[in-house]
């Protein structure tokens, strides 16, 4: 079954899409109701200070949003009426509106000011960025607030994100697959080549750009024959082409690249990190890729993982082999980012002391200090992959002298694959807001990779795309929410999941209160309802093989990849105690690891995870584990048809084409879900023989 | 995972591997000892009687054979000396030999007369067939005695086949790929189109012919796009060449075809088998077919069965199905050939009362009578899918009014993929010499696929083919043995096993006694071995999806497919008797059904497949089902451990290629045993909770 043939909106043209709802996402730019007048008034010219590639950016967009929303076309030379001013610090005069030049001293290079002025009869809505990039999102910004409808008079606000690198990794494959893509193709790439048409890759930059991404890596970790020659001049060229879209919209390119390169491009006989011809030939390398890509971000690696060449080969670690490409890398300011998804991945799975959720830690731990300082180590949220409940990651923040970025995963590959909702921003939220303790309290994860808790030189969030060319960009319509979201959220780790829906819901679908209200409830209970009716209890994993849609209780259980349940008889868990266990629990910083340790602290949402309880075991809900699994898998299936309740309710409120890809979508939902809760009863049911406390249908 | 990766050999070019005794497979026509001067005093001189395209295939083999065996060119104008005399008996001069024409009475025109013949001073080998081929026959018939060195001299056989249709399956797809081939890609197609060079397929004929096959379906019986152009212009002529390959050894080309043919080739609204323009499409098919082919036999067809077309779409059944196609062929004396391998493939694991078994029997048994007489039902050995165990299909036999052939699969789909070694003659012969009671004693399969039992008008038997383009065949050598005595043993059923075995055997390794001791232990041994380690007691299924390889206690239960164990904490089984089950084993003759039925008297291998019992149930070995799983998944495992043993013994005594291969896959074959093993007493022991009674190592 490949899942890839749900994507039910691919047939449509380019052209075609362009102008729908689905296509434009949280960018339609509505013409706007009651406070029309109002924005006229301020909104009639622009003024760019100066020549840029980006400001170019923002002033088209602004010229676009305010056209479509108020029917206005900015012109530069109207005077007497409102005006747009936009630049940087430098450029404008700030003594002009009255502003301290102070104003921008503690905001960084992507902070701007947006600022309404009324003086001398003259109206002036101020986008000042410290620089153009700054400048840029304080364009989105402005139209942000307009197509919100609230007052813009007055209006003044400073701005700077939080975190540093807001990056976005693709998993794109040159012919033209997205490895856990759920919408359709690449927009990059078709037939071992890119494509020619690049229209959607300027559409997605400024999607990305509106919600303040940085950076991007525009090519799968896992590099292929054909992708790694996107480092030659068999495809620079074109690399430049796409980059340079991207970087008329402030986001930094990246590629992820074949550690055998030197091998398979540059005909050596070694790809030893430590070997003089290895080191020069990425020297040499690199320095060629900056000639046409003078401002390009570095490289993502994923080295000596699940199966990927890697120093390991040479009898070198990750140290030496991050380090020749940062020395590499260092002139020209590029980074590597270097992936820690490293453990066994074949594993017997008779043996029951390795465990994969300690292999990040184990590994990288130790290393702590010796990566040269323009490498980051990048660390998958939770110590497994990307599963709906995970603990977050003990490595994160376990290094005080080596810069980390945290991985999120917008695609939903355990999370519903863009068929079933599942509104990641809850999850990334707690995963943000945990506090490790790594440096006493208030060493919260967001702290972290803010870089302030260890001073990190470079640090930031990066993610899995969900988007490919499916006319809605992400497959299920309200997937879009989880890429606004998680630009919005990593940008200001402070907003509430409230704000950030809310903001999506009245960009994407407009002010009417049953239809913000209906699809608030559906995004805000939809992570929990998919974690009821799929894997209780922080156990992950019971997927079908590869494709890891829909259940399948033992599909990993005698497998190669570290992820059992050890469901028995009596009872489910994995003992990662330190006294019975694999120990793993010790990771983390105290109290923490006391918490998971202790079968009476560790929260029931983790129980499973860290502790193997029999079937009978009494969570703090009160219920028994095995009550526990009827229940929330039968209360999944309800609260899926609850959503469709509320979805139909909504019909001729929202645009007809979403509505139906919502719609059939939940549909599918539905199937899953009770395919998934009757097999995860009958299983239960048949290894425990012990009954639904309410007598429900569960399948003998 | 794909299991085609292990074929090993596929690399060497064709020109590489035609002289390698893995080519020549049982037809290597190895030097001859100490019989050969015997010998060359009766061949030194071949008169083949007449012209033609088989006497002419017959007397190259003869040549090639003796030139082989005995370094003797046969000359026909040598006189004086020994001569072979290839002919029919309209031919030949019977008077001449002392013959009487009634000899050939009673054969059938396929049979033969092999005699010796002293007179005169002058030596003859006389290889009489009824018609020409039986003149091949015979031909290969002598070439087999002499390369198993037995006396000549006096010799008088005749023989007929005791089957009407001895037939190979090939699923091969016009892309190259095969539908559960083990064995490399097609001899026949690549890259959509058939391949150039059919010099591997002309050995192919050879190989066929020398065991009898006298019929072959060349593609896939799932008729995908490319496929069903195979009866269009496109293909025709290339199918034609390749008929005209097999009919020079006496093997009758068929088609699969799509069952939409009239729509997709024939631009028709309809492929309705009631339309009378569809009628008329077919009958003009099939009169272009015959201009291209004459001696066509026909079209297998796989309609209304997993997914593919057929007359259900258009409210029609089988009977009407197929007719139209038999109308169509019969002034042409074509055949077609249905299969019955129809069930509902979309179930819902939940519902209790659907059984697949009984999908054949419901489907067909009320049609008896109805079919045209030159349809022939084609029905599995099995109720299921060529499982390792399984009951006799209660179809076969059932239907008194209507042709029926017997379907086997030589390649190991479910039975090792040939990477295990699994000689299905056993197997195969059980079913042949099982007795359905029918009309009474005296029922046995053997007399229905021969057509004595109902007087059929077309019966007999077909196999899936094992063979693709790896060096040797069918990827691991020893599956050779499995096509030689599928052909063996359908031509005679009465040959026992060992007969076969001991035969393929000197054929391939000549005589030593050791050698044929060893592959003749690992071979009579191999199926029982398989089953050992595999899914217990008749219950089958327990494998990948998909690939079908390696354990997977669960991998088809909560699926679609209609297989399954309904293993829980207590037992494991599948109800199928009437009283309190799926009723499937009523569609059995008495006294079969009641033993069937009975828990105590149905047979404990297929136990499981007919009851649903405890752990503790106690079986007629006297051991529990439990100690049994336990028992014969640690045996088989030991069992695979002495074939190495054993193999490693004859190390120089068999060719070098030929041992690595088989060493390398007993090698794949243990690791697969032990993870077999492993898996299955873990997933019994975690259920059931009961120890082994000797202790062994369960994984917990």
């Amino acid at each position: 079954m490949n899942m890839q043939s749900h994507s039910l909106e691919r047939v449509k043209s380019v052209k075609d899409m362009l102008d729908t709802d689905s296509y434009q996402a949280w960018l339609q730019y509505r013409p706007i109701g009651a406070k029309k007048e109002e924005y006229k008034k301020w909104l009639a010219a622009i003024e760019v200070k100066e020549e840029s590639k980006i400001l170019e950016s923002a002033a088209d967009e602004l010229k676009k949003g305010i056209q479509s929303m108020l029917g206005v076309t900015l012109d530069p030379d109207t005077y007497g009426e409102g005006r747009i001013v936009l630049g940087t610090y430098e450029q404008v005069d700030l003594k002009q509106y009255g502003i301290s030049p102070d104003t921008f001293r503690d905001i960084s290079d992507e902070g701007y000011l947006l600022k309404s002025v009324f003086e001398k009869e003259e109206r002036a809505i101020l986008l000042i960025g410290k620089t153009d990039r700054g400048a840029l999102y304080a364009a989105f910004h402005l139209l942000r607030l307009l197509q919100k409808e609230v007052p813009i008079d007055p209006i003044a606000v400073v701005e700077s994100p939080r975190n540093q690198f807001r990056m976005i990794n693709q998993w794109d494959n040159m012919d033209g697959s997205i490895e856990r893509g759920y919408s359709g193709q690449s927009i990059f790439y078709a037939d071992n080549d890119f494509k020619e048409d690049f229209t959607r890759v300027k559409d997605y930059a400024r999607l990305l750009a509106s919600v303040g991404i940085n950076a991007i890596s525009i090519n799968n970790v896992n590099v292929w024959d054909v992708e790694t020659k996107l480092i030659s001049k068999t495809f620079l060229p074109k690399v430049k082409a796409v980059s340079s879209i991207f970087s008329a919209y402030g986001i930094i390119p990246f590629l992820s690249i074949n550690y055998a390169s030197p091998m398979e491009l540059g005909g050596l006989g070694t790809a030893d990190p430590l070997s003089a011809e290895v080191e020069k030939w990425w020297k040499d390398k690199v320095a060629e890729i900056y000639e046409y890509i003078p401002d390009f971000g570095g490289f993502i690696v994923k080295a000596d993982s699940e199966g990927r060449p890697g120093p390991f080969t040479y009898n070198r670690g990750h140290v030496e082999g991050a380090n020749v490409l940062a020395k590499a890398l260092k002139p020209f300011d590029g980074k590597v980012i270097w992936r820690c998804f490293v453990y066994n991945h074949l594993q017997d799975w008779r043996d029951r002391s390795t465990d994969r959720a300690r292999a990040a830690y184990d590994h990288f731990k130790p290393l702590d200090g010796k990566f040269l300082d323009n490498v980051i180590l990048q660390i998958k949220n939770g110590p497994m992959d990307f599963q709906v409940r995970e603990p977050v990651s003990p490595l994160l923040g376990a290094m005080t002298q080596t810069n980390q970025m945290l991985e999120f995963q917008i695609a939903q590959e355990y999370t519903g694959q863009q068929i079933d909702v599942c509104y990641l921003i809850p999850q990334w939220k707690e995963v943000l807001d945990f506090e490790t303790y790594t440096k006493g309290e208030g060493s919260k994860i967001k702290s972290i990779v803010d870089g302030s808790l260890h001073d990190y030189k470079y640090s930031g969030i990066a993610a899995v795309s969900n988007i490919g060319n499916d006319a809605n960009w992400t497959g299920h319509t309200l997937a879009q929410a989880n890429l606004y979201g998680y630009g919005r959220l990593i940008w200001n780790p402070e907003l509430t999941t409230e704000q950030i829906t809310k903001e999506w819901i009245h960009l994407t679908f407009g002010h009417d209160r049953e239809v913000v209200d209906t699809v608030e409830y559906i995004l805000l209970h939809s992570w929990k309802v998919y974690e009821k009716y799929t894997a209780p209890l922080g156990i992950g994993w019971m997927v079908n093989p590869n494709h890891h849609y829909g259940p399948n209780v033992d599909g990993y259980e005698y497998s190669k990849w570290g992820t059992y349940h050890f469901a028995d008889r009596d009872g489910i868990g994995v003992d990662r105690t330190v006294e019975t266990g694999t120990g793993y629990c010790s990771q983390y910083e105290e109290p923490n690891a006391k918490v998971y340790d202790s079968l009476e602290l560790c929260p029931d949402e983790l129980l499973l995870f860290f502790h193997h309880v029999p079937y009978t075991h009494q969570l703090k809900s009160g219920k028994t584990v095995i009550q526990h699994i009827y229940d929330t898998h039968f209360e999944g299936v309800e609260e899926v048809e609850a959503f469709i309740d509320k979805w139909n309710g909504i019909e001729g409120k929202v645009d007809k084409a979403i509505f139906e890809n919502v719609k059939q979508r939940l549909k599918m939902q539905r199937d899953n879900a009770m395919e998934w809760r009757d097999q995860v009863n009958t299983y239960f049911y048949r290894k425990s023989g012990i009954l639904d406390q309410q007598n429900r249908t569960i399948h003998p």
